[in-house]
């Protein structure tokens, strides 16, 4: 395999394929890898991926919507699929993945597929359906290796090829007792490297991590990550093995945790589908636009309300500007550091408290070289000692509200239980702009009328 | 294993046997895994780090060092040890793990650690070193599973597990010919499930991806996470098999890309540490708020040439700074959208002019809502129709400009090789500021005069 990645070659020699026969395009199709032919489909139209997929074997077709990005919607090309040629797709997925893309349809729909399935199947995918989408009951598959630890080498390992027909991949083995209470893994390689009459029960590693079916998604993220894992058993309330869940999900699960927080730091509903339509995108960011505003009369108040500077507002105005913007921008600083060290590490409250002194500094040190910066420009260009003076407080001030609000709002966020990334730029830098404005007309009505 | 997580009792109760005698120490630290001690070292002292790696058998203390976050400085510890215990240490690391850390010592530190390894260790580990930490080579284990295709089953399983002694953990066995080439891969299933006179060549999957040394670790990290691959196997530019980068290698890539992205787009240098000292974040955020005053003065200047409408600025001062922040937050909105867009897939030039597209249109739309209102409110509010005009028009201008910024530059930057992030809110913002006046106060000038 020489090339892995779809490039412009590969989408314009598939697209070519597409306008051409069936012959060709099944030919063209099959020097591709499901994943790749995955990709095609986010730029071709609903009716050529249909066509794609009745020309696929079923094993492809099944692996092509599996790895079919949420976004572009697996769940609408299934519908669209002939009955029995669906059938067949949905027998092949793994149950995690029919799950994830049957949990997007309908109920009406979704029972219209369930009642096709064999009863062993419908019954599964059921139980799967059943957990929250964002648990480890929600992300596992159900198919496991499991054997019975009181099993000698070689019929565990006659039991493993035989349960591994089935399944794609493994990476462990879970050892259960006859009630399928979970005992722990073990590694095929210890298998195979111990003698010929060994039991499975000398060699079950039974420190093995694992996690509860309600356990949150990130949770499960944050273990398979730290132990290195390439998959993590789930068994329930009673320590009945359940199923597992893999690396390869956990990847998607950070790449997607990772995107809400972007999303939200930054004012945009975490549920804004990135190649979504501009209607998905001013539903989305409206609202938040409309909670600027508010903010924003609010800053703008402050303004009104200095009554007695008037006169000096035109010669203000110009510096109002970069107060507030310079403190948006400190506070937006401090609140991406403190939300990404959030999410990645448990901090104590002793270092959130450093956090947040920490982040005092830092504005107090930046605020006040730019706030000298200012000063000698006001100085030289207004001619004014006092206003400069009035202007370097202000900007020290502003910066120091911006990196106590920027780390401490998160921070206080996150003890109460909600997620830090809320604490969006839209938010914080509304406290920059009042306190911008407060601090500077205040002071200037102080000290220079 | 019950508990998974350090949390807090864990904590206290380790901190509480530093406290005591060795022996208590040892014994508490007995009932925890090498990355929960990992997690302990970020908050106990540089004493206490080098107390418990001294108690620790050789194994659980070099895991605990491979563990070690890369801000806890885990070179900085190793230095500390005696040299006899450093190097018991660095032999018990995995080639890899070794690297990484001695990558952060000075020159003449790394020599002194080299020497005192074997020659083989040694040359390993130079080797390791002299590719470019963010490649394939700088991410890659040397020690692989590695046999030749023509070995029969019975003696390819004696040889994976002769060779997996060294190992901790291996996914995939990697099939080369007698002059290192590599064939392919064979999974341990595969081997087992074969007949007893079979040939490893007759098992070989000689698709598997691979990766040359110097591709960038993006690339990897997708590749891996796009083939839902455990290792994948990096071979030099003669098809050499050289060694395996993992998949938990890749999740602390995505990790590091995305804090690297959420910090760039908010205005701070991607090398600032998360815990790092406030000297450090002035250093890494200074220099984007200078530039930021810069650009600030810049937008003053346009309030300050507006001089024919200075009679009218204290009126519009207070919607001057309703607009600018409004553009400022949509265009961040736009940005962080297109910035996570970009990171994640590969956008054909059609589809980012349809992405900027969008965001005009999206622009239009929240920017005439939100003019409106501000409208309504001028007209009440300031008895000027004519006044609500202007506002409305800058604030959808505004927007507009927002929209297409927000989403463009970003996309120009990926066009050109740059990477997008750098795009960040700071520079952004700049456009909506010198905009947003330029609109307000030159409509104004034309309209209100």
């Amino acid at each position: 395999m020489q090339s892995f990645e779809l490039d412009k070659t590969d989408v314009s020699k598939l697209k070519q394929a597409i306008g051409g026969d069936n012959e060709l395009l099944k030919a063209t199709l099959e020097e591709y890898h499901a994943s790749e032919i995955a990709i095609l489909f986010e730029s071709i139209s609903k009716e050529d991926r249909q066509r794609i997929i009745n020309l696929l074997d079923v094993e492809t077709a099944s692996e092509v919507i599996a790895e079919m990005h949420e976004e572009s919607h697996p769940e609408e090309l299934l519908l669209q699929l002939h009955p029995e040629k669906r059938i067949e797709i949905v027998e092949e997925l793994d149950y995690d993945d029919a799950t994830d893309i049957i949990s997007q349809l309908e109920e009406h729909e979704q029972k219209e597929i369930l009642e096709d399935l064999s009863e062993h199947d419908a019954s599964s995918i059921r139980t799967l359906l059943s957990y929250d989408e964002e648990t480890a009951g929600g992300l596992m598959n159900t198919q496991v290796i499991r054997i019975n630890l009181n099993l000698t080498k070689k019929d565990a390992i006659d039991e493993i090829i035989r349960q591994s027909e089935e399944m794609e991949e493994f990476y462990t083995v879970n050892v259960v007792d006859d009630e399928n209470t979970f005992k722990g893994v073990v590694s095929l390689k210890d298998i195979i490297k111990a003698k010929g009459n060994a039991k499975i029960t000398e060699m079950v590693n039974a420190d093995a991590v694992y996690v509860k079916a309600e356990t949150d998604q990130e949770e499960v993220a944050r273990l398979i990550s730290q132990y290195n894992l390439t998959s993590i058993p789930v068994v329930d309330d009673h320590m009945k093995l359940l199923g597992r869940v893999t690396f390869d999900d956990v990847i998607d699960v950070l790449e997607d945790e990772n995107t809400e927080d972007i999303l939200k730091i930054s004012g945009v509903s975490e549920d804004e589908e990135l190649s979504g339509n501009w209607i998905e995108a001013v539903k989305s960011r409206l609202p938040w636009l409309i909670i600027n505003l508010g903010t924003a009369f609010l800053a703008s108040a402050v303004i009104r309300h200095f009554d007695p500077t008037i006169d000096l507002i035109p010669l203000l105005s110009a510096y109002m500007t970069i107060i507030a913007g310079m403190g948006g921008n400190a506070a937006t600083q401090a609140l991406a550091v403190t939300v990404r060290r959030i999410s990645l590490y448990d901090l104590t409250d002793n270092q959130a408290y450093r956090a947040v002194l920490k982040e005092f500094t830092v504005g107090l040190i930046n605020g006040a070289v730019n706030g000298l910066i200012v000063l000698v420009f006001a100085y030289f260009f207004d001619h004014s000692l006092m206003l400069g003076v009035v202007i370097f407080l202000a900007m020290t001030g502003n910066m120091i509200i911006a990196g106590i609000t920027g780390s401490g709002i998160p921070l206080i966020l996150k003890r109460i239980g909600i997620d830090p990334a809320i604490a969006s730029s839209i938010i914080i830098t509304t406290f920059t702009d009042v306190f911008g404005f407060l601090l500077l007309l205040g002071l200037a009505s102080k000290l220079l009328l």
